[in-house]
């Protein structure tokens, strides 16, 4: 199984990213918008900025590390079905958050399998 | 501050990659090797199997996920200071895990800034 992992810069965000469950229903927001299963979370606060919160899937993850001093939003999801489009997730973080920056995006390809190829 | 996340796939774990203490230790050692500050830890077991932990550290995220049923470890390593090596923190953890197949890397750069110019 060959699957897209996928990541965003998210700049100019508002305040809402300081918030730990602004952050983790923004995730879970993603999960549903692909039809992924939720089965925890958690979050850490860094002092005096930031938070990085995890959502773990029945399918992988979704994790979000936020620098609000500079309005920005790390994104990095992994969705292992590859019916999932991890796409769609995150555009659903990106209404969550409604930045007025650009948003820039990465994918890399992992094989999910005993050997690469 | 323009950052290198690294990620691995690492083909031919053994048993332990089923293991989250296992895990986490091996977490902390990519953190110790490059002299990074663990701030928590989280783990999550999968059905029949399969385990997520992540490593918050002060500069950022040590992420495992395993399929043992693959003997496959992915790994997320992100270190938000310019004088950690996430190369070296990798190594860390392939010394722990003592593989029998290949390490696959892959690499994407983060602009950490209000914009991403």
């Amino acid at each position: 199984m060959k699957m897209k992992q996928i990541f965003a810069e998210i700049y100019g965000c508002g305040d809402l990213i300081e918030d730990n469950n602004f952050l983790i229903d923004a995730a879970k927001s993603a999960a549903t918008a692909v039809g992924a299963t939720v089965i925890g979370d958690h979050a850490v606060h860094y002092e005096p900025f930031g938070v990085t919160i995890i959502v773990f899937l029945a399918e992988s993850h979704v994790l979000l590390t936020t620098w609000p001093e500079n309005g920005l939003l790390l994104v990095d999801i992994l969705l292992c079905n590859p019916a999932q489009d991890a796409a769609l997730a995150l555009d659903a973080i990106v209404n969550c958050v409604k930045p007025t920056g650009e948003v820039v995006k990465h994918e890399i390809f992992r094989v999910i399998a005993p050997t690469p190829s």
